[in-house]
């Protein structure tokens, strides 16, 4: 029996995790790509306000990265990352977001990628300066989905997830941090 | 048979995992309490300079707390906290490298309790201003330990426990971030 030649070349198929991780509201979106088509499979926000203490909102942090991980079992992690900020105290609690976030996929071996916010609105818009509600009209539109208002911080999570299949997925990962990435591609950039 | 009454009450003993989680050294120092005697258990430093991805580093810090509470089973984690620096990017960082730590704890439900420099500084050498050696110094001769001048970061991991201890332990939770205990207890703070 002839073993059959491969015909074509299969589809990437990847299950891509989006986060943007707040202390205030923590945003997820799921997205599985196949080949050139993008779906959304589940999208939410997580609101921690009610929870005073620091350490709770990061517990909550914590196990909701962890229990989508578990159900969903995403290939890779795309978060949105550096912070332009000038307020120090603000910086570090969304560093420790932004590091229990990132413990959950590492005590799972799920690679992580980073991108910056300018990146992503570029990516999903075309436009490095696009608003929040801009990026969410275009998110909407790209993934056929409906989106309330109150979702913003998910749309923008699904927003990271797409600027991730963009830009080719995990061969593109920043490792150094967006500022290496700047200079080592400066000729790649757009914006 | 009679049922012996207790003749006294058992002295508390509790193993505190003490971590000072910087980005280039991570220091950790465990110590054993048993009523009013402290002795160490562990104590040692994890170079991360040598990785120069942001996310390898962060991924040896999360792997190196998770052993060590599987290891030594502590009770409670202190960590030294609030950051006073001016670069958000290096609080950014540190936020990160302190979200990791707290993530292996929250995963395995340890109460973690924060304390800042000055405290530390004070609860140990009486002096809130005191130098890193003179920290190292005063932990060396508490805890009958002998520690080499590299170790100066896990003497630092080691002065968070013994100020937990110092502290009372768990009751004294600074579940609101420093600035609210500081506000909450101001006629307490002696510095």
């Amino acid at each position: 029996m002839a073993i059959r030649p491969a015909s074509k070349t299969l589809p990437v198929e990847k299950i891509i995790l989006g986060i943007d991780p707040g202390t205030v509201v923590f945003g997820y979106g799921i997205i599985k790509q196949q080949g050139q088509k993008i779906t959304a499979i589940q999208m939410g926000v997580v609101k921690l306000d009610k929870f005073k203490s620091h350490e709770i909102r990061l517990a909550r942090i914590f196990e909701k990265v962890t229990m989508l991980i578990e159900e969903f079992l995403p290939d890779e992690m795309a978060i949105e990352s550096p912070f332009y900020g000038k307020n120090i105290q603000i910086a570090l609690k969304l560093g420790r977001a932004q590091g229990v976030s990132m413990a959950a996929a590492i005590a799972r071996q799920i690679p992580i990628v980073e991108y910056a916010p300018k990146k992503i609105k570029q990516s999903v818009t075309g436009n490095g300066n696009a608003s929040k509600e801009q990026v969410a009209a275009m998110v909407v539109r790209l993934l056929e989905i409906k989106a309330e208002n109150y979702l913003l911080d998910a749309t923008d999570a699904l927003a990271v997830a797409i600027t991730h299949v963009n830009q080719g997925g995990r061969e593109q990962e920043v490792s150094g941090g967006w500022d290496k990435f700047l200079k080592e591609n400066a000729s790649r950039i757009k914006s």
